[in-house]
């Protein structure tokens, strides 16, 4: 494991061993402090991002490492007309390690081929977002101590997010899972994803969440954007389905959770918050943990 | 003292603590440069900000602290519509303070309210600005050695800045105080803030400075915007009233100072700036020291 | 030394010694790596730049010192008309060293007339780049291990561009240079430039490349820009002399090397990268050890 641009590209026992880390290093911080001491991260973000770029270098800043890079590729060479492989190359001569956002398809491997030293997505293309993935399985792990033997069921919108896809394919690589779809018509997975898992999931598409509440371990829940339909009506009829609120949470199981990507519009409703299965917060602040262990991994003195 | 999102939330006492290890730590910095190691600041910042922004971050700098954030709201979840509160409880979960600028009135409260670490308002609403309040009291503190049986005047625009409501109510905290409000009609100190600090103040409002020029211990200036007026002739009609040029300045008693939150425009000409009375450029220094006995009073290990 | 805003204010002594330490940094690194402790750089970028920006933060995170900034004039105090002499004042006030990146010509003396702490440029005015000129010539001495009787090419636009007469500057402090001038009349390097440069430099201005290929020691490229061009017509008639192919890269001599300041867009084409001449992506990495160095002379122990 050199780089991390897709979470295909690593195996079940490299998931296991960097939620095993995240583990350690969420229960002893301190010990890692200094882990990093002298290293560099480059964030290059080509899109908006506060989550994923601000708990990456929150992480890196608890490792004892540097940060330097841009938020918004306006003030960049890009503006210029810079290709991303130029930037990439020197952004690996000034760091050790570079994360990478960028709204491009292929964009990650791009990276990779040009880079000195490892590089890791940030969210790239419509279906790439590793570090997610792995920090939604490290909030599955620690709650279940287990990712084999699920139900899960993922809701909103399934076509459009890099969350879903890149999450399906870390599900994949466990066994007996089963995963509802819940989305509209216009916004369900892509064929091509699904029919990457199907070996290893159960996939069942549903347009109507209530049905199988009851059975769910997991609900992913992720933003249904109005701009994604074709008219006012589409939307209209089925934007209700896939708002969390208090009395749907209640019927869920008592040991289920409840995770989301984040931001988060009104696509959970506030009340949930306090519940006991609202579990995004934690899920965010599981990022820090992850990302820790994965620059370890990637940069660290133990690789 | 847990956060300061208003000046009116902490006592005497506690601006007197504040300005004396604002005194030590201007003494001595090295003594502190390790103070805040491990410790992660984020700044979130959703309205544009040189001063504040840089001079708490030099502050978390020197006192080996480290730095998240953003600058420009844009690059930030807040474009995807996600509420204060969200972002809030994400830096909350990856830092050990916050800074939060923030246009809206109660963002502060809001703030305060999902957040598991400490919050600094670093400009919240219209009124609130608290730590530009403690640094403005720690530069007259640290000139005429008390904060009671001062004449200050403030003059400007005393209605749409948050500076001015922020050091009102601070000096009313101290006693004997008399201060002159010198403004054109339209931009008057608002008559809610007026009242809450009356009983503790002489306030005398004028809408010309130059007959009291010679009784003013501190002359506080703030920038008269053009389009806070209805039209061009209301302007034109009283803005030569708020230039200070030197000929003011000479009028004003030896041992008074001229202070300035800056950015000035041309509200106090360049040839005031080589005067004994200009204070605003080691005002703008005071910011640094104030800002780490504020750190250090909230997250340090001596709290 | 104490600011660097021109490279017409260093003398070839300095330039050499400058040199030496940016080639023990770069092989002795860890050597340097607390130098800086405790000390803080502040970025002021008024235009856009990803390298120098980020390469000035590298050196400064790698010499143990911190960075504040902004790399967007918006989010500044700039927007709401502050003069630069005031926000260097207020940098200066908050940093060790200041970096400042400003279109207007003279920005930086006005800098160094108003800071109290070492001013470099990034970048100032149509012709003040002198870091870039400093790893230039860094980048040319190590391949060469000499900067006199050297025939260098300078290709494109050699008007508009601030690398052009910072370079100039720093060979005119050598000897027995021979510099070719390639670029379509529009683009030609300005006369006061030229005139100051000429009693140390033999220059040859040219409008073709062709010709004089095999004669260089040092091919630097620079981008022409379809802009500066009164009309379509007359960019097009130029536009493909000025484009580097492994065609023309493979006439040169052996031992020379092509250089480009970087960001590239099509002016070297890619098949030029893996020739033993390209240098450019070495020449951006020498960036960091020149900065470490400059960093080290204006603000190091051993200055």
């Amino acid at each position: 494991m050199k780089h991390l641009v897709s979470i295909r590209d690593i195996s079940r026992e490299e998931i296991l061993e960097l939620i095993d880390l995240a583990g350690k290093v969420e229960k002893n911080p301190e010990k890692y402090a200094h882990a990093l001491d002298g290293k560099i991260m480059a964030t290059l973000f080509y899109e908006p991002s506060t989550r994923t770029r601000l708990s990456f270098e929150t992480a890196m800043h608890r490792l004892g490492g540097r940060v330097i890079g841009f938020s918004d590729a306006k003030v960049s060479s890009a503006k210029k007309g810079e290709s991303i492989a130029d930037t990439i190359r020197m952004a690996s001569a000034y760091s050790d390690v570079i994360v990478l956002r960028h709204f491009l398809e292929g964009s990650g491997r791009v990276a990779v081929e040009y880079s000195d030293v490892p590089v890791i997505s940030g969210g790239t293309g419509i279906q790439e977002h590793p570090s997610q993935a792995l920090l939604d399985v490290y909030t599955i792990y620690k709650h279940f101590g287990r990712l084999n033997n699920l139900t899960i069921g993922l809701l909103g919108d399934l076509r459009y997010g890099r969350t879903i896809p890149s999450l399906l394919y870390a599900i994949s690589k466990f066994k007996d899972n089963k995963v509802f779809l819940f989305s509209p018509p216009e916004l369900r997975t892509r064929m091509s994803v699904l029919n990457d898992v199907r070996d290893n999931i159960e996939a069942i598409i549903r347009q109507d969440l209530k049905s199988n509440i009851e059975e769910l371990d997991v609900l992913y829940v992720t933003r249904v954007q109005k701009e994604r339909f074709p008219d006012e009506a589409s939307y209209e009829r089925v934007k209700d389905f896939y708002v969390i609120d208090p009395e749907i949470a209640r019927r869920m199981n008592k040991n289920s959770i409840i995770m989301h990507p984040l931001p988060r519009i009104n696509e959970i409703s506030y009340e949930v918050d306090s519940l006991p299965q609202a579990k995004y917060f934690e899920q965010a602040k599981n990022g820090v943990w992850m990302r820790m262990a994965l620059l370890l991994k990637l940069i660290g003195e133990t690789k």
